[in-house]
């Protein structure tokens, strides 16, 4: 490598230089004040850990995403987190156990071995809530209350939110007897959205003739709020849990619509997520011409079991950087103030007094165009009668 | 591993649980406002990047230091960061650069392969300030007296500042006529301040009798204000580097003195530091009681060379994590509001009223023992005449 490229980043990980940054971090708190004001704890896990305990049955996509790298002390493999929610779950099950509703919050880098769309950021800043204790679907609701405030706090106006729930695919493939390699390909099927593909798949592969029907309706049930009451009519008699989740989304319709009105809600009965480790209601919310997921999470019950506590547990996050670059205010820098080279000590109080004061005071230094610096001062402190005084810049 | 050790972290990498994460939250604020009002921009480098990007003659010890992965998208190495400072350098010459000074600030996670003390951290938050493009000392006097304020800001009390400033050796070692290995064996014995070692050496490989004396003057010229003193008998027409060095330690001490009295100063002239990048003034704080140095940091200029980009450049840095457990003012959390299950409209106004005044409000949820959660609750909502009050709970 030649000194002259040297300064090249890798494909998909970008440094934030300061007007982005400024930016991201004022959004960064303004997020982690919402989630304390919602009673969510902060967290500040480390970024690697032993790969064993960040790979806990979240399916090969998270394992093949993960970098890792030796311990020289333990001689183990370590991982560098792509994800934060498995470090939660950890905290909840072992470091930080309460009885009954946990709620924990985080914000962080996170890394993948390759970006997870085309151009997509290998370096994500992860930052997300999670609410472990509860089974009831008003955690659900709460989280994803929470996931649409964290989107309008970082200013989008328009938001789609996609609800779907894993038990609907999973007791129809129960009770069609689908083993675990049919359902791996069904799966897969469902995943491209490929109707035509899925109808044949199904007659070649479920015998029960009402399950088969069951299946095959599955693609259409997509869309807007008819897509619940076309539900209930394609599912007479379908499986309990089946019906139980329909409810469920009703339910967290309902009650979203009446906190969020603007929010447009859709539907996907044949939602089926790349990390497998949903159990519940799953959700993601969209911008109209941004393709990918703003903010996405559901209900990943018994995580906390590999660390010898199973939990209910419901969560969502999003990426900082993402969000700010859609939903970014236009932040403006308000002028700095120039100090001139002295040492005079009745200079240094007054500059320590107005940075106290929430001014940005920038000193001037000797050698070398200051041009830049001098740009960003609007005024400058001058001395007049002993005292010094802030002044406009000609 | 069996499920029931894979909560286990690895030796030297913590967990942040929310008491100090809101702490540590709080301080990390404190100090970037503080940064900013300075005149200091916030960037955010990534964690990883080409090793050759990290490693820009910085010595075996970073080098050592930083974990390596390969990239699979480019075939070529990664470092983890185990030091931000190479990355504001990169930084500065290439990404963000501007004419003249230009002051940079960055707070993020880094990663040693080993613990740099007994028991030490391998993942410390490094929270530091660069300042590039100024080659006068009053750029290390504006540094030093940000990292001074850094301190207090953390609550520390009592600070220690060690100054240094390694033109002392270098020049002597030039004078005295050695070769890059003798520099090394006497700058190890230098590190380790072997008096009687060096007094020792200095006989065998030193013929110039004048080089010989100041060399082994230099273990005994450290200590309070009387150091530069007798620094000043004892290098009598010494290099000129060395002299300019010594008028440099006075200004900069005078200056220190006169905006912090309570800070005392001590001075190390054979001080060498363990990453042999700095060219110029060093500087460490220390607090009573603590025996590493609480932050740090130095003259490093034409870093930027590998980049394209020769700049002088004088820095500090600090790791938030101990920063905060040694200066930690006891933080309370302030009592929260539980909120009762109820579907009611006016309830969810009134909660969300709440939380925008910064007030924590919890909901509360069903199953389950929320016992931990409403120990965190000093008020309640409660319905009257129609409306939500908060009232304390009994």
């Amino acid at each position: 490598m030649s000194q002259a490229d040297r300064w090249m980043l890798p494909e998909g990980i970008a440094e934030i230089l300061p007007a982005d940054a400024k930016s991201i971090e004022t959004l960064r708190r303004r997020l982690l004040d919402l989630y304390h004001s919602w009673g969510y704890e902060l967290i500040i896990p480390p970024m690697v850990e032993f790969t064993d305990s960040l790979l806990i049955g979240m399916g090969r996509d998270v394992d093949l995403s993960t970098f890792k790298v030796t311990d020289q002390l333990s001689g183990r493999s370590l991982g560098i987190r792509a994800d934060i929610t498995p470090q939660a779950a950890r905290i909840d099950a072992h470091s930080f156990p309460r009885a009954g509703a946990n709620r924990l919050c985080y914000a962080g880098q996170v890394l993948y071995t390759r970006p997870r769309s085309v151009h997509g950021s290998r370096a994500p800043i992860q930052i997300g809530a999670e609410l472990y204790g509860v089974e009831s679907l008003n955690a659900d609701i709460e989280v994803i209350s929470l996931m649409l405030e964290t989107l309008v706090a970082g200013g989008i106006e328009k938001i789609h939110l996609d609800l779907g729930h894993v038990a609907i695919y999973r007791s129809l493939a129960e009770a069609a007897g689908l083993d675990a390699e049919q359902q791996e390909s069904l799966f897969a099927l469902l995943q491209s959205k490929a109707a035509a593909d899925i109808h044949r798949w199904v007659t070649e592969n479920v015998d029960d003739p009402r399950c088969a029907q069951w299946l095959r309706a599955l693609p259409d049930l997509a869309g807007g709020s008819d897509c619940l009451a076309r539900a209930r009519d394609a599912f007479v008699e379908a499986p309990a849990a089946l019906e139980a989740a329909l409810a469920d989304l009703q339910r967290c319709a309902d009650a979203l619509a009446r906190r969020y009105p603007s929010v447009e809600l859709f539907f996907d009965l044949s939602e089926v997520r790349g990390y497998d480790y949903e159990t519940g209601l799953v959700f993601a919310a969209y911008t109209p011409g941004h393709g990918q997921a703003l903010a996405n999470g559901g209900r990943y019950n018994g995580i906390g079991s590999v660390f010898g506590r199973e939990r209910p547990a419901t969560g969502f996050s999003t990426d900082l950087v993402a969000l700010n670059q859609l939903g970014q205010d236009a932040w403006e820098e308000g002028g700095a103030i120039l100090a001139p080279e002295s040492d005079d000590d009745t200079l240094w109080q007054a500059v320590e007094a107005l940075r106290h004061g929430g001014e940005v005071v920038i000193a001037a230094l000797p050698d070398g165009a200051e041009s830049e610096v001098r740009s960003r001062c609007d005024r400058e402190l001058v001395k007049r009668d002993g005292g010094w005084l802030v002044q406009p810049r000609g």
